[in-house]
């Protein structure tokens, strides 16, 4: 019988997350019945959003089971079918996470177009392209918009940045540390960006946006959110699409003291979960394939070998390890 | 030579304002040049925007000027005129100011019809009222929505409140002491109220509203919105009208620390000044007149006696000294 190593929570981590929180198991993947398909995966994801669920919190979706698989995305190939939707050899979208292969109804996985890069489905054209996607939209980023972006050497705000400069905007950037910077006014083509490791982040976004900002595109919370909020310009939209800087908090911490610019501003917050605009995975193709096929979108990965390392990858993304998508090969 | 009295703006306060900020002053009102007016005020307006105004910071509107009579709303009659448009007897709203006359050119004042009750186009059929419904326009107001409403015995809450419940929405009210409470609950016909004063805001509003709320109409900041968003249902909508609680504030103090729900919740916080939404008067007159006329809305009004008292009602409508719109009749 095929065997299986997948990554389960051992127990719940109090701030950040240690390699300990996590243990690596064997287990057999049955035979696949009838309707079923064997899944061998070639690359999953990690992702911010699953450290919330690692807390024995209700939150959007429910946290994560102790001694149990992590979920998340993954791709892989069929390697042995009793399903006619997936014949051997297709490749396979799911969603059951960190886990070297499993068997499972064929109906409980997507199948998309055969790639040589299959991470691709997990970053730009996934979850990750739907979330910078769905994120400017949220907030009608268009052309002369005056953007900023934090996280911005990320998986999403790598994304985010480069469609709002392909709409026309003016993109600055944050990320940590002089080689994602020049990443970001290099390859990544942002107007400008700065390294929120070296100095206030009010400061250094003044200085890279002496005009102010129309949009921020806020992945992490905290003191960027404060700068952003200070630096809006009249009628100022906010899309929060994460904040990671506040997700290992063991307890509240203050929030932006400057919340009163919200009404003096008139400037709009919305929230949003990549979830729930799943429908809208077409449109986002439509604007985004077409550039990344005309090598007009660079979709950059940060790839760890093996599911033993799959916590290392995890824990490295939340400290900022990563430029662009973080991925595990399998 | 007609003779009026004004309060000035004598010093910034620093922190909450004293009556020494302030100086009463007498002037001469010339006579009226051709086109112009001369107005005797009926009633004048003290609103918690003008807190903001007496700091010397660039903000949507300019701070008001040391040694010059306070701007804001009041209502008057013609007493002088040489202007066709607005013969003498006329009433008119104009936004002059903290003064018992002035002369002014016709076109500088907005002539309101006849009324027993001059302060209603302050109040409730005034920027009061407008303020009041724009904000709940803003976020999409409508039947069903379980809405929350802080300052709920104040000028704009109260009326926003009301209008609320007309809507078909369930509506819970906050406000401080008892007196207001029993307001909101009896005259106002609010669902539930709770005091702030009286304990934790996000345990009292859970207890008044045990399912959660769609719609926070913030007039406070603060506190209360901390506990708004913490008792948010998703996709629930913020409407921030004003931030009252952080006004006397002499260095930036924290916010809410739950800024995150935004993102797990996908809220909506929208930020707005009545200014923008002049236009929409009739609109609001269209739902809003009708209901005063059937004596289906309460305008509650506390009237504070003579020009010399102005700061006095000022100060304490800092304080919280007011139910319904606090005027000062002249």
């Amino acid at each position: 019988m095929m065997k299986s190593r997948e990554i389960r929570l051992r127990s719940r981590p109090r701030g950040t997350p240690t390699p300990d929180d996590f243990e690596l198991a064997e287990v057999d993947v049955p035979e696949p019945g009838d309707g079923e398909i064997v899944v061998k995966n070639r690359v999953m994801s990690v992702d911010p959003y699953m450290r919330g669920r690692m807390n024995d919190v209700k939150s959007y979706v429910p946290p994560f089971a102790l001694g149990k698989a992590m979920e998340g995305g993954a791709v892989g190939e069929v390697v042995a079918s009793r399903a006619a939707s997936a014949p051997v050899g297709t490749l396979v979208m799911s969603m059951f996470g960190w886990r070297e292969a499993f068997v499972a109804p064929a109906t409980s996985v997507q199948v998309v177009p055969p790639s040589k890069t299959p991470s691709v489905y997990l970053g730009v054209l996934g979850l990750t392209g739907l979330t910078a996607w769905v994120g400017l939209e949220l907030v009608g980023v268009k052309a002369g918009d005056r953007v900023f972006i934090s996280a911005a050497a990320g998986a999403v705000g790598s994304i985010a940045g480069q469609l709002a400069k392909h709409r026309g905007c003016r993109v600055v950037g944050s990320a940590g540390g002089a080689a994602k910077v020049a990443l970001l006014t290099g390859e990544l083509g942002f107007d400008a960006a700065f390294d929120y490791k070296a100095g206030d982040v009010a400061g250094q976004l003044a200085a890279a946006a002496p005009d102010g900002i129309d949009v921020y595109f806020d992945n992490v919370g905290g003191d960027h959110l404060e700068a952003a909020m200070g630096a809006m310009r009249p009628f100022g939209r906010i899309s929060a699409c994460g904040m990671i800087s506040r997700y290992n908090d063991q307890r509240p911490e203050p929030g932006p003291s400057n919340m009163a610019m919200i009404v003096g501003k008139r400037l709009t917050i919305k929230g949003f979960i990549v979830s729930d605009s799943m429908a809208r995975l077409p449109e986002m193709h439509a604007e985004v394939a077409p550039l990344l096929a005309q090598g007009k979108l660079h979709a950059r990965e940060t790839v760890i070998e093996g599911i033993a390392r799959a916590p290392e990858a995890f824990l490295s993304l939340l400290a900022g390890g990563n430029v662009g998508k973080m991925v595990v090969a399998l």
